[in-house]
């Protein structure tokens, strides 16, 4: 029998299966309790819907539902996006919104058209691990653009940018996965600022901003500088992530080689998909669902937070987000995340060690991914407390 | 503003627009009879069955419908594929399938893990437009094989393969697109011997078999050489194409590196839409609506067979496939297919010139597509009486 692994194209070299797919694989073993996962709650899903908003669908569209469709997207959602993106401050037509099977899509065409072998991607440390795996095919390296409590530094980008050749940037401004950070209005107006001096490309990705629990929205880094910024977003968060909807507001050039790349690749996203979430929009569903998120997550992020304080040490530290679906916590220096991992998950509780998260790792050793959408507040409590538990054996054992 | 084509990859040199997408376009026009398309007609989908299945899948599966699923596809469908999949002779185990977003989704995934820069893939002459488009990004060379009425010529295969480097071979031997042939058995097991022999791997793509008129079914390649042979298949042309359902058997190496490549493009194909698949199969609605299906395209099929007989000249001869969608034709030495469209098209009437479907497009330039489910066969006749009128018009005017 031939053996095919001779033939894997030299890209490959740059692939690999989810530097987290293991964790998530151990992390929904039966007993474990997972703050590991990505994962909406399914009570965020409106289930209850769906049988209306598919009799509505193949009522208004009948087999057009069903039939190939246009590669830029379904006609009524991109209709029902521009108000969508119009509230969130991103003015465009129809025409200059595309839809893609969920962010990744979105991210697999941008690094498809714009990405040559060795072309620097700037991003954030940490970053979106789905990023990272959209765009290694096309062989980028990646330089670390320093980053705190507040998100990327405008110093730090303008530094990189002045510094070295850059294809790209990308960040997750708002409620960031994996840090839950929010880059703040002075530092959106910094950065619009810097792409416009440089003629630098930005692809901004927001899937969380609906997901908000205090404070007031903030207008995405577009609003500042439009003819520099790819924004992408999802209702993955707020109407069900199986159905796989994501969309780009990206400048003319780019959109239209988007397209076309993603012609050769899925041709278009499920018309029935994109039909049901049109119906989701239009009908007024999508504006009471997201209250309806809010308030089942808030109380549950609130748990981890109060948990957090409840057990773990002084030495520790974590960010306190105003929404989105993770918290991110700090070790002391010399804590093994990983280690730690490994010990809480023999007893049942799983987490995803943050170093995953960064290009460069060994600045994330100490780092860990807490997940509280996925969880009630009691399980989030009783699991942060084992984690507690693990990390003061570790200290009475003089481990770190 | 910035203008960024000077940011394009430099892989998008060997992409472009679909080359038929503007002829589609055309041919969609208002006025226009198309037989253009590539589309299944609407009336073959089972568009009575959506509401039933939706309210059978969110039954049974409930939110689960609409969280994230597995790179992999969607247990249930994958389980349900399997007889699909015996009953053509691909016999695997569910976990020997892997679900896609389309046929287009697979072979943008073989593309991506096993095509370097410079690879050489061998195509049939002509060949699926589609997979050109999905193969380009990864910027092979092609080299046609040659290919007669029934489909690639063996001996072409085992020249190229002995003289030429090849990396893969792509081939639709049954009711191919675009030319409706069908390989026999005798040089599917010869193919398979060459594969075998060589130490080639095959993508045969198969998504038309079960559209069989006349005729007895046949074995694919891969049961005569199941470790050399990606199998693909696809539920567009014998559910619904809006779903976006293919789907892959690959030997285990290749099946692993797919399912890496797919996590960064897209996650995994939508779980409801999967869902609604694996409902159809196992309810046993996939096997009653595929004889409909067969009902409804024979006769079209036939009146374009008949159209042509009765409209065309004597130099031109097409195909008489056993199954599928489209019947070629290939006019005499000097005809200009594409010079025809023009004309034809100010008529009213588009085809597709066949020429697009090569990769040495001059080999094709007397050669037309013509799609034969997506009219009736009144219109069927007119349409092809008007392409009769004009080669007349073009014939006693003295060109060709």
């Amino acid at each position: 029998m031939t053996s095919f692994e001779a033939l894997l194209a030299t890209r490959t070299r740059h692939m690999e299966a989810s530097a987290i797919r293991e964790i998530l694989k151990v992390a929904t073993s039966p007993g474990v309790v997972s703050l590991a996962g990505g994962l909406p709650a399914e009570e965020s899903f409106p289930l209850e819907l769906m049988e209306q908003l598919t009799g509505s669908v193949l009522a208004k569209y009948g087999a057009k539902a069903l039939q190939y469709d246009a590669s830029e997207g379904f006609g009524p959602l991109r209709e029902a996006l521009v108000g969508h993106l119009a509230a969130r401050g991103v003015y465009t037509e129809a025409a200059g919104i595309v839809v893609f099977s969920g962010s990744q899509g979105v991210l697999d065409a941008l690094g498809k058209i714009l990405i040559s072998p060795g072309d620097i991607i700037a991003v954030e440390a940490p970053t979106y691990l789905g990023a990272l795996q959209a765009f290694n095919p096309y062989e980028p390296e990646y330089v670390q653009i320093d980053s705190d409590d507040d998100g990327l530094i405008p110093e730090a980008l303008e530094r990189v940018l002045t510094t070295q050749r850059v294809k790209l940037v990308y960040v997750v401004p708002t409620f960031q996965n994996p840090t839950g950070r929010t880059m703040p209005l002075g530092r959106r107006q910094a950065v619009a600022a810097i792409l416009e001096r440089h003629g630098t490309l930005l692809v901004e990705d927001d899937p969380y901003s609906d997901l908000r629990y205090t404070g007031e929205r903030l207008p995405p880094i577009k609003t500042f500088a439009p003819g520099n910024v790819a924004y992408v977003s999802t209702l993955s968060k707020t109407f069900a992530p199986g159905l796989r909807i994501g969309f780009c507001v990206a400048p003319e050039v780019i959109q239209q080689w988007m397209v076309i790349a993603r012609q050769g690749v899925d041709l278009h996203t499920s018309t029935l998909g994109q039909a049901l979430a049109a119906e989701y929009i239009t009908g007024g569903y999508l504006e009471r669902q997201i209250p309806r998120i809010v308030e089942l997550y808030r109380p549950r992020q609130q748990a981890m937070l109060e948990a957090l304080a409840r057990h773990l040490p002084e030495d520790f530290r974590w960010t306190h987000p105003e929404g989105g679906m993770f918290v991110w916590v700090e070790g002391p220096r010399g804590l093994d995340a990983e280690r730690l991992y490994g010990k809480t998950v023999a007893r049942g509780v799983a987490f995803v060690p943050g170093k995953f998260f960064y290009v460069r790792q060994a600045d994330g050793i100490s780092t860990l991914r807490m997940n509280f959408t996925a969880a009630d507040p009691e399980t989030i409590d009783r699991a942060v407390g084992v984690i507690g538990g693990v990390i003061a054996e570790e200290l009475g054992a003089g481990e770190r």
